[in-house]
């Protein structure tokens, strides 16, 4: 269980939060997040529910704090990536490689973001739990921005075809995303190789460009 | 308001069901499913709460049906588009185009569907809820079967190059369903626009075949 991808600059090392997060993604990850008792996740962690609620308001504000991190790690995951690519294309397949070069865990982090996104449409009336959806909301917009300006870099080196770098970048972003609907640890393809996969179907979506 | 999109072949003319399945898409579409209260989808059909129950036995329930209902008509709309179809890629853009070629509640419906996709993948413990979720875990299947098949199909005649038939159609398929988590009626691309676009970025994907 990585902890790292659950912990916070302010978490200091007495903290139970990171272990509350991981057993709560175990939990959601298991049963799904209505199903799972909140009391199941402080057992996990052999704490009471009243240190429970020192950390996380709601189970809903800890589901969001999952998303928050897991976006988190996906945005910091990318930058990396892509900071040591040469070329467009060398930053799209580098950019593919790091959203699957992912634990088990954060597997789990991210079938948990996705089946929970629509969370992030509705305002909620709790403020810590607003404050977290609109974190989450901050960082998908980032994300967006991110493969949205590798796209126009692609294009203005010549090297992708010129389409809509926003559209272009949600619909790479759209395909990479999906395979958390359909992975399964124990399934017949691994994560190596599905990155491989994507990483060419996101090399031929981006198209040839046309160097002058 | 479309109710043919609604209605079941089982559904006599005097069925208050694609009514009150109309005015829940609204609800669901509108506030989403979780902040919809169930008394306010009796109010817009102009009906009482026991006559809602008598066609739906909780607001789960009537989500599930939707769910199933867009379901039948991608699947269907699927069909009628690749019969008419020569080449394989005529077939792909053909199933591509018609999953865009929908009305403003067809667009409702498939939004909810993705946004709750995540409830099919757990056991209801009502007969009724756990009926629809089968129904609906089958139709999921036999659209990636369609698709699968498609690609197949264009690998056969060497139109597209080799790759995991299940695979690519998974893939094909998130991309077209992720259009519904960015997709606004009032955005600044019509459905046309993005149908041409994701029609493209499909057939770039499955690649071109080597002919013999």
């Amino acid at each position: 269980m990585s902890i790292a991808a659950l912990t916070e600059a302010d978490d200091g090392p007495r903290s139970k939060r990171p272990a509350i997060l991981a057993a709560a993604v175990e939990c959601f990850g298991e049963v799904g997040f209505e199903a799972t008792k909140w009391s199941e996740v402080a057992d996990r962690v052999g704490i009471g529910q009243p240190a429970l609620y020192h950390y996380f308001e709601s189970k809903t504000h800890c589901l969001l704090t999952i998303m928050r991190l897991g976006l988190r790690n996906s945005d910091d995951a990318f930058r990396a990536a892509v900071a040591e690519s040469g070329t467009a294309h060398d930053a799209l397949r580098a950019a593919v490689r790091a959203a699957f070069e992912i634990s088990p865990q954060e597997v789990q982090q991210n079938r948990i973001l996705q089946s929970n996104i629509a969370l992030l449409a509705g305002r909620r009336s709790s403020e810590r739990e607003e404050a977290e959806r609109q974190a989450c909301r901050k960082l998908v917009a980032r994300i967006e921005r991110n493969w949205a300006d590798l796209v126009q870099h692609g294009i203005d080196r010549g090297e992708f075809a010129r389409h809509d770098p926003l559209i272009m970048a949600r619909s790479l972003l759209g395909l990479v995303v999906s395979v958390w609907r359909w992975y399964r640890p124990d399934g017949s393809m691994e994560l190596p190789s599905i990155a491989e996969f994507i990483g060419g179907c996101c090399a031929r979506m981006v198209g040839d460009g046309a160097p002058e």
